[in-house]
């Protein structure tokens, strides 16, 4: 079940809330995500890399492995793209029973512009074996999840890792990543959930079996249970957020405005397709008006949208509902599913006009 | 009573939790905090600020009032200064029973390298009149918290002030502000709990009377009911915090370390006086050994500290404790208070070895 509150977090949930942050919703605004107000999740720690002793290395199913430091990385052509991203436990919090794990409400996104170089080349380079199926991509983060310590380690199909837009990316918003963001380098694949963009990239290995790693092949998965596999979780499902109006209350932050004309702004994405649609509700979804959807920042990034409202006095609930090419659409209420995957329920933002 | 868990955090506090964030404990390695990890809380709203509108003005019982651009201000003497930044609700969660606001746990705190200019010659500058008494911060960040609508505006004496160390400061780590930091200017009061410096500043106000606005003389105080004034918060108390030694565990974070010698690392900081000593126990807090303290960032700013630790199979409560030049030192255990301040009880990091 979705809900719009949730209750009783754990000492274990808030450990990781105090430590990982959404995007505060004013700072939809933004059409670039400034660093420090993008999510941030770290599954386990943040590595403290030094630069000088670090290298990629490139292996496995490959004629000629490389070993690339950070300056032969940015050597090499470059591309700066601007992509949103967005954590696949987004809107965990909201779903009831809720597992234990980091507690997102729906903020957990971001837009930045990456710079970094085409992943495709490399591979080209190094001379992928035909008898290629994956490439495994290893991050320096270690820690224990499951049975055993691992170290965090995504795959990709080569189809997927061969796409234009995969980047090697080793700055944001034109400054070096910090290290939070996976400094000196990570992986980016836009379009898809988060945990598919490996930080602090230390290797990349292509395999000629599916990976069975414990973050590709346990978790990230919709699941109606632990027994079960599950689907694995890759693009991001639409979503739009507003900007919510007027000034907060602390620390409750209910909202309440004057009576008067309101601009109501936010911003909506998809890995999916295009953002077709966007739908504005003030009475809590009974009905609802397109909005004024904006060209996206990228391909890959999320659109600003508007609507005009004439606030009348009176309580009400804002929501917001994007619809993207392919014909996906936001649902009122999510379906559970055991970990907590992939929530883009309507947000509701309750207002006072008064 | 002050405790090692909490439990039962609500919608309110985790909406909060969700914007805010902490230090994660790992990023107590930099000396100076990078952006992004330094622990961020916005009381209000993060302010929209257009720059070429902006001005800083500088009034009330002064002979010349002042309206600065941004250019103006860093035209005048500039100073960077390393300062450690702590919020007066760190360890809030960690108290029983709990006022609803933020729910830090342990980690509001940060060591940034802040640009800006002193603010004493810009009041020598505007002419203070005899009758002054404070100097009253207004920041453009709006909203209701007690019975009213208002603005976030806290007060100095005039003595505090005209401090030396006082900045208005306009860049963070060699950039700029970022938006949730202050942009464009944010005033900077070495020493004192992070109420103090006012971000997005808009007025600087000189008055004849105590200034009794609600974030000055309702909130920020330690008292034992919400009937009482209390003591107002300023300096900041002494506080040592390591980074957890070994790997997390995801999502309990409990923490796994291999037998052997183990370097444990931390920080210790006071706004009383330089730090002095930094013990640490690996026993709950039973027996103490010293640990080598550094010398400070600035004189504003925390010490680094390490201590030798053979570590043998077993479980560990490893615990450290600063004391400062005052004779100021860490409880085992906080004092409660209503609204949950200043609670700097040593931390507790427990520790398998195997």
């Amino acid at each position: 079940m979705a809900t719009d509150l949730t209750a009783d977090i754990s000492h274990e949930e808030l450990q990781l809330a105090a430590r990982n942050h959404a995007l505060p919703l004013e700072a939809l605004r933004h059409e670039i995500t400034p660093v420090g107000l993008h999510y941030l999740l770290t599954h386990f720690d943040i590595p403290y890399v030094d630069v000088d002793m670090w290298r990629l290395e490139i292996g496995g199913l490959v004629e000629r492995p490389l070993a690339l430091t950070l300056d032969d990385v940015k050597a090499r052509a470059s591309r700066t793209l601007a992509v949103t991203l967005e954590c696949a436990g987004n809107g965990r919090a909201l779903l009831v029973p809720r597992r234990h794990s980091q507690p997102w409400l729906m903020e957990a996104v971001g837009t930045a512009e990456w710079t970094g170089t085409p992943l495709a080349p490399i591979l080209e380079e190094a001379g992928v074996l035909e008898s290629a199926l994956e490439v495994v991509f290893t991050g320096l983060d270690r820690g224990i999840q499951g049975e055993d310590p691992h170290l965090y380690e995504r795959s990709l199909t080569l189809e997927d890792a061969l796409r234009d837009e995969v980047l090697l990316a080793y700055a944001i918003n034109g400054q070096p990543l910090p290290p939070q963001h996976g400094f000196p380098l990570r992986l980016l694949v836009p379009g898809w959930y988060g945990m598919t963009h490996v930080k602090w990239l230390q290797s990349i290995t292509v395999v000629d079996e599916p990976f069975i790693g414990y973050q590709q092949s346990v978790a990230y998965h919709v699941r109606q249970s632990e027994d079960e596999t599950g689907e694995p979780i890759k693009r991001i499902l639409p979503r739009s957020l507003m900007v919510p109006p007027g000034i907060p209350e602390f620390p409750a932050r209910m909202r309440h405005l004057e009576p008067g004309p309101c601009v109501l702004e936010g911003r909506a994405w998809s890995g999916r397709g295009a953002i077709e649609r966007v739908e504005v509700s003030v009475d809590g979804g009974e009905s609802w008006e397109d909005a004024d959807v904006g060209e996206p920042v990228s391909e890959f990034a999320w659109h600003g949208w508007t609507y005009r409202w004439e606030a009348e006095p009176g309580e009400y609930e804002l929501c917001c509902r994007a619809t993207d090419a392919a014909g996906n659409s936001q649902p009122m209420s999510a379906e559970w599913n055991f970990d907590g995957f992939c929530n883009n329920a309507v947000q509701r933002v309750p207002v006072i006009v008064s």
